[in-house]
């Protein structure tokens, strides 16, 4: 009878796995777009900063209060390369999508440059069909998940391809439900009286798809795209199938546009009125957190949910920003496009009920890369069948034990590319545009591909990056610039190539051998 | 043990009802826009027509010689209301979505009118949400389905509801799945090369979502939509779900632009460029019809599949056609917006594996509305929670017996609004703008509400109506009459109002006592 028993489980659960035996955790990834380390209450820095007072996000502080938070969290300095990073667990020296992708399939994003020739990079993204030129062939985890028996659902910016190629397109990586998903970095409006873009006539690439039943309601964007991912709950949840659900919210990247929702409260605390907005858009992004995780809980699934918060680059810190420059991370050095710690350091929570302790928190360095094995591990979903080699280590080992020696490993941001036009001694003083760098342990080996330089910080006692010591610690410089070249070498990143010479710039290594 | 076993069962089960059990039969309907009686190479008439020899649809050939061909299939003059009857299951004089509806919210498409005053019919759409103005509010099937577990879909045009209703967005009518459905009727361009409409600051309300993976692929509308659509099978079919395919070529509607893969065929036949684009948009969506046929097969679920091929009004006889006028569905009169039959009757085919006899034929009149309960009859499922009430009847018990004696019933087509400008004798010649008709048993009765005439035609003995026999057959005009007026009003049928008394048109049966 045992045997009869069993038959009727195989037959009725097929070849579904394990996934909807009902003992697979749900998963929500909720990946801000352009939000700093400093742009919440909740204190990632050892103490509170004046930001964690000017900035509102009950949510990430209630999100934080049932979970751990990563004061060491990293992405690439703008967003394709972090997205990319994030569903293949790759690094982005290894993808070759080291910059955003435009929505124009085959356009090089880049600047152009007077001493660097265009690089060759993957400016199409990520594909998960092999063949298409400039991208990078992968299989992303939501195709795992997908297989696996997860419901999987992308709602918000994608951004992962030029339009023409597959990658454009959520449901070609593994998602069954997309929602506003396209080859767009940012929405071209927020406002549903302007159609979130979508206007006859005016519509840019940027224009938001897919929200026809929110025009002229006065919903904003940030909360259309919470309705809707909801809504693409409801489903799952009533089955009882496990889902995945990748909420990314186009805020708070520009055009920065006030939430109307929340921005009097900025206006009041006397902030211009750019940064008024950039606040309320920082609100509404925690409102959606909160929502969910309210929507969780009244569905009963928030005790089998795992919530992981992230963003995908530094805050901006240039133009387009209101109030003082240099200002917009502090106390980290830059922002978006940047090596230094404003351009890459991310504000990370992850709650896992029963797994995670509440209020913890946990400084080990990790990386946009580790979301791939961590999220593959939490769903116990193996990695067997797909293509590339993964830089990512799974975080769940170190979600228990907050304090936890973490051996050292090179974490790289890597950035051959130009992002902006500015003056090279701008260049210089933000870490923007040709550079790459490598967090090992506490140490933080930065190298300016422009003049071959290097510098060197002790992140332990300049989280500022002031104090430059790759004059007065040689020894270390050299160990740390053996491992980057290394390193480097071994993911295949592309260096930038010299017009005059038509060599490409050396690897660390090689500056110091 | 049995117990266990039963307990078990309804475990697994959970809510899911019976579709997960693996004995549902898969769904789809193929729905063609603007599709004429006579665009295919499969007779539907007596004979083989001269159209039929035009026009190159081997696929239909083959779904009808598998399957029973209905060859007195109705749906209203234009889209929208035959597309809300189909998901509503009522007729559109109780919709009161006689008209096709503007993507903007609000507006009204009807075209003013020197006799009649504005009508306030349901101009936003449907809506599965209560209080949305000007809409009608109703449980869509594909929500039944999905709630008895089947997996749903939605490929091409959806044009349901205005945009900024919730009508506007498939995910809302029980769509789990939506592949370039929004508040559009028709595509800005069928041609990649054009980004079906997407082009930066070109973009109109018709510019096609979604698609952007096949931008500047030389991909034509019609194709990209059948790869959309197999990829989404993809899932369903490799878990054992159920699915529901709504799959709604945009094709053959206007623009009418060439298929290149197909149109050299026709310019060699010796038809003007506007015809032989037209014949290759009906070959494109014939291989589409094709291609979802190779694929059911080559996955081993074809047998378990119905597929239910139907267009959502008559083919366009007018503007934008090239050819003659008023051939375009000979030997049937008039097209697209007439109530004659060349704008309401439909080519239709059903295929239902172990129940249609292949290449039977089957004259019994049914309707787009007979959708509804029909297709929850094949999925076996209840309609216990909906809300309103259904006019169509289920023609599954005919799909077996085609001889069979059908009772007759009225089958209404209402149309109390203004289509198109044209002059009042020309409206009379066509059939189109304020006219309202019944189909009861082999008997036609037309009513033209801007003079209060009849027309009577018997199609039994005249399928072209050209034959009035209004003024030699008073009584059965009257029996009619009497019918007609009744049914009108137990649906809540609205009759244009006049502007110089403000009073409504009376209905037919008030003309004949």
């Amino acid at each position: 009878m045992k045997k009869i028993i069993l038959l009727l489980l195989m037959v009725l659960l097929g070849g579904s796995g394990i996934a909807q035996t009902g003992r697979a955790p749900n998963i929500i990834v909720f990946l801000v777009d352009d939000m700093g380390w400093m742009d919440t209450s909740v204190p990632f820095a050892d103490s509170i900063m004046p930001l964690n007072q000017r900035y509102h996000t009950p949510n990430m502080k209630r999100l934080a209060a049932e979970g751990v938070k990563f004061t060491n969290a990293y992405a690439q300095p703008v967003c394709t390369p972090s997205r990319t990073s994030m569903l293949t667990g790759m690094n982005a020296a290894r993808t070759r999508v080291t910059n955003w992708t435009s929505p124009n399939k085959n356009v090089d994003s880049d600047v152009s440059d007077d001493q660097f020739a265009a690089l060759s990079w993957n400016r199409n993204g990520l594909s998960s069909v092999p063949g298409i030129v400039h991208t990078v062939y992968a299989t992303p985890f939501p195709q795992l998940l997908k297989d696996a028996g997860y419901y999987t659902i992308q709602v918000g910016k994608a951004h992962w391809g030029a339009a023409g190629t597959p990658g454009a397109n959520p449901y070609n990586l593994g998602f069954m439900v997309n929602i506003a998903g396209h080859a767009g970095g940012h929405p071209q409006s927020y406002l549903s009286e302007q159609h979130y873009g979508n206007m006859p006539g005016k519509a840019q690439l940027q224009a938001v798809p897919d929200l026809e039943e929110y025009y002229d309601t006065h919903t904003f964007l940030t909360e259309a795209l919470t309705r809707e991912a909801l809504k693409a709950l409801e489903r799952p949840i009533r089955r009882g199938e496990p889902f995945y659900l990748n909420m990314c919210q186009y805020a708070v990247h520009t055009p920065i546009m006030a939430d109307p929702r929340f921005v009097q409260r900025y206006y009041n605390a006397g902030l211009d009125s750019v940064e008024a907005a950039y606040a309320s858009l920082v609100e509404g992004m925690d409102k959606s957190l909160g929502d969910i995780m309210d929507y969780l809980q009244s569905k009963r699934v928030a005790g089998n949910t795992i919530i992981i918060f992230m963003s995908d680059n530094g805050g901006l810190d240039h133009h387009q920003r209101g109030g003082l420059f240099n200002t917009h991370n502090y106390p980290l050095r830059s922002g978006k496009g940047a090596v230094y710690e404003g351009g890459i350091r991310e504000p990370m929570i992850v709650k896992w009920p029963g797994v995670t302790r509440g209020g913890t928190t946990n400084p080990a360095p990790v990386m946009i890369e580790d979301f791939f094995p961590s999220i593959l591990e939490m769903a116990k979903v193996g990695a067997g069948r797909i293509i590339q080699q993964i830089d990512g280590r799974s975080f769940v080992p170190i979600l228990k034990t907050a304090q936890r020696t973490v051996v050292a490993r090179p974490l790289i941001f890597h950035y051959p590319n130009k992002w902006i036009h500015i003056h090279k001694d701008e260049e210089a003083k933000l870490g923007i545009n040709y550079y790459t760098a490598m967090r090992y342990g506490h140490w933080k080996l930065i190298y300016r591909m422009r003049t071959q330089e290097f510098e060197l910080y002790d992140l332990s006692k300049d989280l500022q990056e002031t104090q430059n010591l790759a004059e007065t610690n040689k020894d270390q410089l050299k160990k740390l610039a053996l491992i980057f070249g290394k390193t480097l070498k071994e993911r295949s990143a592309q260096m930038p190539v010299e017009k005059l010479t038509g060599k490409p710039v050396p690897f660390p290594d090689e500056k110091v051998q």
